[in-house]
């Protein structure tokens, strides 16, 4: 009934979202998108900002300032670069993927004096090249190291890296865009400085919201730098005012974006992080046991490896754009395009938040089955999918509960 | 039923929400905000971008670039200062009002030579002091004066400022956070070169991205400026090219704000600009008809007023926090604080978008002839409604159709 209106209601396609993010968000969050707005300085908001900080504040296993940027997870990313470090200063940005060399870029743009450690992407970094150029570079400001690198499915020794930047005199700020709520995460014990996430992962909010984690000796510093940071919008001083118990407005939050994002965490909390953290674990390997069945290789070794992502090497003559269009448009599966050096070569597969069940590792295995064939790549009929099955059976998978 | 679990769904108040932003959102945007999420890079979302990007550009009247920056209205703000000029350039900040400032504190950060023309707050600027200005700084590379200033409830001629700065070379900026889509704006006619909007004001969606038109002339600037903007996040060039028809990635786009604003922007033009613009006429008219029954006065000159914000100054003796506690408490009822010059001496009332209609001025008057008394401000009874109502009588208010 559009009553001979110009637009009427926007529809969406339903997909099985395993792509590197966004995944799919809980019917729970995404009614909670629909609640009516009420204003950003309303006692009865600051009340939610105030239950969620704490909320978060246990997602990150933190006593000190838990909060959210109003921005995607690159926002989160910038506010920590533009906040915690001066033009002009030694910055150093560990770099084994595609979003370290946006670090790079942004770290560039503001102005440092950028030392980027490059090495090998689809592997851990060994913490002796951080201690190395430490001791090369003994004025640095800044260590900058992502945790869990999406583009290359791999993970990072951060409470090392934190380790080390502390006994240089330096702050560490990490990316915790994948593994926020997918793996073991602790921002006090690890003794971080700063870490942002994304809603859009293992959080299964809607994406476009950055919860982040900030140190008191971080936010001493933002307070005490000779300048302000260039970035008004990405000043996480400010931002934190707005959070903190004297609510200074800062600019019109988001408000649909953060009752989501409670509602997602309020659920993270009802299932417990550890829950949590071994679903991610039991489905990517139920996944990585059908990969195997299929003879598709995963290029990261077992000990550097995601469970929220899992890099799949495709096979000679398999045509990457060909199969994800496929994917999608046969199945109505997202799965996620190579990057960087990895462009082209593989497919990346997420099983995060919502995303992350049986049926999505069941519904993928059997169109790579039905798929694979038709670019000339053999695979044995109902292997996958019963070595997938085996390797549920062997511990049962938590119940995801709302 | 919340079988034990810690955390129950969230539940808000329903709020009449007459402040300066944001309002309330209609029932159709809030339902788009639930849909399912897809992949900011997936075929059909691009559809989506490459529908609404059409849609903002007969909102903005433009056929140049339209899309929308993923943050609040300040990061729309902050993305056209840092993309618009280079550090060391000269930039003439109009100021007329609280958001002119922040502009001013923005500019400064990002190190431009800013040079701040202060104007009377409660009157529209006489573009002769930028003429002026502009003379004596003939390397001006860019000017910025806001549209409607929400903290004086003023609007100013914007169209003027745009092109005594071509005359004198300099790129124009304005901010059309509370203007677009509740009064006349003309990006190409006006030959703007950068215009920022909020989602949550006219458009009545939910606050949280900003929409923006950009002119080609601006954005070959930003492509050929000697350094890239110090901002990635708000780099316009990077936004306009995820926007444009070769959809280059850049940040994860937030896609249920999307969805939301797409829903708001596709009622408005259901509803057609020019009857939206009358909309908030007819009901701002009838909110100052009873205002002035009340004996209230309104300091801003009737030339220079706004329809969507309207400015009221506390009699003698009413206490500006307790009255606001008294509306919010008892009625519901959000108004906003003065800001800046005002502070302490005004409230403001919105009237906009989905809060723009006949039932809510009627529920205001009544809520402020009930409650002025208890301040000792003495009303006649019922005389704010009656002249409220004849107003609206004079012409029939146009249907706010869904």
């Amino acid at each position: 009934m559009n009553n001979g209106q110009r637009y009427e209601p926007l529809t969406v396609p339903k997909r099985v979202i395993l792509g590197p993010g966004p995944s799919s968000a809980n019917p729970r969050v995404l009614r909670a998108m629909s609640l009516p707005i009420v204003g950003y300085l309303d006692p009865a908001f600051f009340e939610i900002l105030d239950e969620l900080s704490g909320m978060l504040g246990e997602i990150f296993k933190t006593n000190q300032r838990a909060f959210a940027v109003a921005g995607a997870g690159s926002a989160g990313m910038e506010a920590g670069l533009v906040s915690l470090a001066s033009p002009g200063d030694t910055v150093i940005v560990c770099s084994y993927g595609y979003f370290c060399e946006r670090q790079i870029i942004m770290a560039e743009r503001i102005g440092f004096n950028v030392v980027p450690l490059r090495t090998e992407w689809g592997r851990s970094m060994d913490p002796k090249v951080l201690a190395d150029a430490l001791d090369e570079h003994p004025d640095t400001q800044l260590v900058v190291g992502i945790h869990a690198e999406t583009s290359a499915g791999t993970s990072h020794p951060i409470a090392e890296f934190a380790r080390l930047a502390h006994k240089a005199g330096a702050l560490f700020m990490t990316d915790v865009v994948t593994s926020l709520a997918g793996c073991e995460l602790k921002f006090d014990e690890w003794d971080l400085d700063y870490a942002y996430a994304g809603s859009q992962k293992c959080l299964a909010a809607p994406p476009g919201i950055s919860p982040v984690a900030l140190s008191e000796r971080a936010l001493e510093y933002i307070r005490n730098r000779p300048k302000p940071p260039s970035s008004w919008y990405l000043d996480l001083s400010l931002i934190a005012d707005y959070w903190g118990s004297d609510h200074v407005a800062h600019h019109t939050a988001p408000v649909s974006m953060i009752y989501g994002l409670r509602e997602a965490v309020g659920m993270a909390l009802n299932e417990t992080l550890e829950t949590r953290w071994e679903r991610h674990e039991a489905n990517a390997a139920a996944l990585r046991s059908g990969l195997e069945a299929l003879n598709l290789e995963m290029p990261v070794p077992e000990s550097d490896r995601l469970d929220q992502l899992t890099v799949v090497k495709l096979p000679e003559g398999v045509d990457d754009i060909k199969l994800r269009n496929q994917l999608l448009n046969e199945y109505s599966i997202e799965v996620g395009r190579g990057l960087g050096k990895f462009a082209g070569d593989v497919v990346r597969v997420g099983l995060m938040g919502e995303s992350c069940v049986p049926a999505n590792v069941f519904a993928l295995l059997n169109a790579l089955e039905k798929v694979l064939p038709e670019h000339g790549f053999e695979v044995a009929n109902g292997a996958a999918m019963a070595a997938a099955s085996s390797q549920l059976a062997m511990k049962p998978s938590p119940i995801y509960s709302v």
